[in-house]
């Protein structure tokens, strides 16, 4: 509790984040990158190639909080994410994943029945199973010592329902969907208890010393909207609900037609995409909501130029102080590290007009 | 030549897709499944059971017609659609491909530089390296008899490119989306090899008895409107205009900011996938257009009730004789293909209130 404490109680020397998502005066746009700990950095690089793989990595605080802190060091972003993986909450629930290799992750055991609900525990402390994330978010904070704060994250339910029933990532998840028609009691009682854990963990998190949190909801977008309404949106809701103690992002990839429920909940910032059209999601979300995004990450393929007049666009087309900027999704891993630094600094430069 | 005069001059004993297609006066709404020719099929897993993989179905054009009409005699669809693959282009231009079996294609050498544009000829006869389609359509017209009409097809430049340049599929396709910033008239020049090589294909198709043709852009989605519009509208366009003997079927998958433009387009039926609202939808095409789907596939996962009562609804949502019915994308091989029939019973009793 001593680390919770003594960061709740300390200023940020910067806490633009904090501002921009509560719609508070801010000098400049906020700045950070989806993955941005990761593998951009060499320096990420380097720790990593010393531990057996990821999930080691994502398992040793000392080492999490080191790749944590890196961008903030070497890139100069606005806030540090936690590193970890969506993906330890079904771990935590009784289902063992591993990350393969340029594949990705893969589940031995699905859920595809009642039966095997039994895989899906709630009655577990989340410190017993997780604690190495809230130790990771401590050091983390201590090694920051209040330059910048730091972003906690959950997969959304029915991210986290599609890995538990496809186990492993799909074009179509076909398996995942086809469960909401075949056996929508199944799908309810798994989300229900995806979204209890989850809530314990955000909370753990904001405990540990996460000053907001994100909740992803990568597939999102392969629902139509009157089933993301029913087995998506309804479980975000109870999560935004849930968290009242700190700014809470969320990001529903894909899902144009539920942007307008998604701005009702009780959040301060939707992620959008690059392929969402800044207009178009302004006017459904309004006034009372911090947009964040959008740049296209193939962006950073360009010339440090180009990179430059597309970010200078891409902040043009926001018209709003209400802007966390960020990619559209999260920095793909053979950037140029350079070319990140370009992006944010052009940030950095861009004046406030609004 | 002679195939081709004989079902020019033929008349339909079902015509019902085209006229849907051209806006005229329809019974009821037509109905056929994308990847209807295919593995839901027993019959269509005897034939290629007999052979050494799906290439050699696509290339042999006596088997490529028979799996062709199994779903018009099987499953009662009011079209049939020639069993072939959109690589088959790539492949004409010099980039052969293999199908791997649960992973999709891969190609063995792609294009990243001028160079390798060497790989992307133009300068050949279709009827020499793609003349197994033609045949293909040419035995399946004798095998259908004038039952019903046949499509032919072809994928979007732009997907094409994206096969082209990254080699294999991909959730982001950041080597292909990477070109069109880091050379984008290396871009437009694959793009345009593409759109004249999809002509002419298409053209030849058409001469061979395709009554019909669809354009797949399976992967619109993945760019912002701005880009698509560049990138992928343009050549699309260009394809349109040069096809003018037939009814033209654009689908742009998840390209939900394009389809006012691809609306505008000479086509006649605007592809939808089950994402997209269809009271937007038809909003912004207009009533001179014929929307085609786009019932969610997982629907047929469910009770024969549910197919019923959700293929209703869907249907209901329409609102206009303008209507093809369809999956909103291929239908998933695992479905039963008991469950298609009760779709397509289904579409067949739905009386047309418009």
């Amino acid at each position: 509790m001593k680390q919770t404490s003594i960061f709740t109680a300390m200023k940020f020397e910067n806490d633009l984040i904090l501002r921009a998502a509560r719609g508070e005066s801010i000098e400049r746009y906020p700045v950070w990158l989806m993955r941005q700990a990761g593998r951009i950095l060499p320096e990420y690089r380097a720790v990593r190639s010393k531990l057996s793989g990821f999930k080691e990595l994502v398992e040793t605080p000392e080492r999490a909080a080191e790749v944590t802190v890196q961008p903030v060091d070497l890139l100069g972003v606005d806030a540090a994410i936690i590193f970890s993986d969506i993906l330890v909450v079904p771990e935590a629930m009784g289902l063992t994943y591993e990350m393969i290799e340029k594949k990705g992750p893969w589940f031995n055991q699905t859920i595809s029945c009642e039966e095997e609900l039994k895989f899906a525990q709630t009655d577990f402390d989340i410190e017993d199973r997780l604690g190495y994330v809230m130790e990771a978010i401590k050091l983390t904070n201590k090694e920051l010592g209040g330059r910048v704060p730091l972003i906690g994250f959950a997969g959304a339910p029915w991210t986290i329902f599609c890995y538990m029933t496809e186990g492993e990532g799909s074009k179509t998840f076909s398996k995942a969907r086809k469960i909401l028609y075949t056996n929508p009691t199944l799908a309810h009682e798994l989300l229900n208890r995806i979204t209890e854990v989850t809530i314990q963990y955000l909370k753990a998190q904001i405990k540990a010393g996460a000053h907001m949190v994100q909740v992803f909801d990568s597939w999102a977008g392969i629902l139509g909207d009157v089933q993301y309404a029913e087995f998506g949106l309804k479980y975000i809701n109870k999560i935004t609900e849930a968290i009242n103690e700190v700014p809470v992002t969320l990001f529903a990839k894909g899902a144009y037609n539920s942007v307008r429920d998604l701005a009702k909940m009780n959040c301060n910032t939707i992620g959008v995409d690059w392929n969402m059209k800044i207009d178009d999601i302004r006017n459904v979300v309004g006034d009372t909501r911090t947009l964040q995004g959008n740049l296209d990450p193939c962006v950073l393929y360009s010339s440090h130029k180009e990179v430059e007049m597309l970010t200078n666009n891409m902040l043009d087309s926001f018209k709003s102080k209400r802007h966390i900027v960020n990619l559209g999704h999260g920095v793909y891993p053979d950037v140029d590290p350079d070319k990140v630094k370009t992006f944010i600094k052009t940030v950095k430069n861009y004046e406030i007009q609004y």
